[in-house]
């Protein structure tokens, strides 16, 4: 997608080969910088401090991570400590894991002088799909906002469709194009009148910063909303639609995603409006079906929840929020169950969140 | 309640007899400061800019705010303009046209030179009723919390009664006790074990500053999430019960209270976990029904949810989280219907949140 009219990708092999280019998310909204990772260290640590984040995104650092691995060592000691490392940074999301396998697999055969080219091939090809699977998913949202346009009384067709969004489920999440943000650029593209509310996502704020920062960049009309306010806004029918992404759905279609969005699940069930799940493939997790139960819930540093960074006077700054002596608690994420999910829209097309609905895409 | 040892009310006449003290809410929980408020300008202003708040304390602020103008000039037609400038400072609580009402109801039929007298008197009399609620409500919470421990398995009886509120509905937000947060002290005080989760409550975030300074200050356990936590503990067992205030509770029982009072309601409601409403009888508003349909929400500048206020080195600082070119929305109340309220807690008794309930506490 475009910052400033330019085309970017959120990562990219750099032209020697041996190390990885990425926009160092930390800064955005307030600055656009790129940073090169040149060693697995590198890239496990760009995983846990969010200079990279969302489930896709993270999935194609891990691949390239283990490529940087093997390039120091292709030995099966290094790959299977490249392997650990990369997979405990961040331990609800399950693309990490998949990316992580399907690399590991791919290269674990092959004598060790060809596992560092395998890798970087199997990594480019996880990102290639990647951008296929968004803009397919992005193709088959984008039908769905035009049945709500087209359910509409005549004397309301032209009136923007209102949609809310939670975190960052946008191309900054994926390698382009994002998952739940992907319906509404196909539909800011194909013309229609689409208005984006954007949940701030507290504690790390990534629907105030990078959703905002995406739609802006790409000139679609948004609104930063507190998280607290997407409730009220859907009581009074000031809310088309819901769609968000996610980090884990179970087979049978319970969500893992940032942690707020099943107090909006709830909301959106309350106040009959629509509530769509974008995800591709690599998001499902056919090994558990229960996911309040079985999903372990990352619990991030307290200082998020006490501390917050904005920017003042041009500077990037962190204040603290809460009284000295004051402690914080930072799960990251939360579960939607699959009853308040309206669909599941995935790169293959549009299922009811079930296991029936996931198995009939992908049996 | 207790500051490093010592009592205070928020609001209280200064000795002079002509001008008034409050704590500067504005500046907690960085620093503790008070500020004199000398005119019906002063008291305006104090309560938009959020110097006071809190509906009960609001309605006190008013009632003082009438005092001053009149010492200046108790003329009718300086009378109606106090009441009218005070009133239009925040619309959607309903103490404060009630406060307002009563002392203008009270000096209204006097010689204009007994009025500022007369409404010194009301105002006093107004803040240590305030201060009787506050504490029954904690008298009738208190018993509450005591039942929900006593049903407790044997074994479990010794562990901590969780408790998650939203917003401060404390002894900042009234004179004294608090409405929501009365009870908790009250057990705290009794030698109950007790824990508070603290909902964070963008954007002005007075949970994490005045609602953990509070608990802190009185030595009450309690931990600060973000708002978007609240549901993830709930589905985990995690909170024993919710309590919340009002800023105007309908005679139905809808309750209308920070923004996000109702994305709590929907959780709690969704997990079993019982949702309590804490409130003096000066928030009934007798004339409105349904609170989704009538009351106004009060829509507060957009810079609250772009911007945000913290400490850095120990100074205060507002920084911009959002990037440039975004705009906000911030609507400050939602209304939590009476389907989702287990129970309202008043002065009198706790009563079902419906019409009957309201009517037989306050035939």
């Amino acid at each position: 997608m475009k910052i400033d009219g330019k085309a970017w990708r959120t990562i990219w092999l750099e032209p020697d080969g041996r190390s990885i280019g990425v926009i160092d998310q930390i800064q955005l909204p307030h600055r656009f910088t790129t940073r090169t990772l040149r060693s697995c260290d590198e890239a496990a640590e760009a995983i846990r401090t969010m200079v990279v984040r969302g489930a896709p995104l993270i999935g194609v650092t891990g691949a390239y991570g283990l490529m940087l691995a093997l390039q120091v060592d292709p030995s099966d000691a290094a790959l299977a400590a490249a392997f650990e490392q990369l997979n405990a940074t961040r331990p609800t999301a399950v693309n990490l894991r998949w990316a992580l396998e399907r690399v590991r697999d791919r290269v674990a055969p092959l004598p060790p002088e060809q596992r560092a080219e395998a890798a970087k091939a199997e990594a480019a090809a996880i990102a290639d799909e990647d951008v296929a699977m968004c803009e397919a998913i992005g193709d088959h949202g984008l039908a769905i906002f035009q049945q709500l346009v087209a359910a509409r009384p005549a004397e309301r067709q032209q009136e923007p469709l209102r949609v809310l969004t939670h975190c960052n489920a946008g191309w900054l999440a994926t390698v382009d194009w994002g998952t739940a943000l992907a319906p509404i650029y196909k539909a800011h593209r194909a013309g229609m009148n689409i208005h984006v509310w954007a949940d701030e996502t507290r504690p790390r704020n990534q629907g105030a910063s990078l959703t905002a920062y995406e739609l802006g960049r790409e000139g679609v009309p948004h609104t930063v909303i507190v998280d607290n306010a997407g409730g009220h806004l859907m009581q009074h029918g000031q809310v088309d639609a819901v769609i968000v992404g996610t980090d884990r759905t179970t087979r049978r279609g319970d969500v893992c995603n940032k942690i707020g969005t099943y107090l909006k699940a709830l909301a959106a069930h309350d106040n009959n409006v629509p509530f769509y799940v974008a995800l591709p493939a690599s998001t499902i997790d056919w090994s558990i079906d229960d996911g309040v139960a079985e999903i372990p819930i990352e619990a991030r540093d307290a200082r998020e929840v006490t501390h917050i960074q904005g920017r003042v006077a041009g500077e990037l700054a962190v204040v603290q929020l809460t009284p000295d002596g004051s402690e914080g608690f930072n799960p990251a994420f939360d579960v939607t169950p699959a009853r308040l999910v309206t669909a599941l829209i995935t790169e293959r097309g549009v299922a009811p969140a079930s296991e029936d609905g996931l198995r009939n895409l992908y049996a």
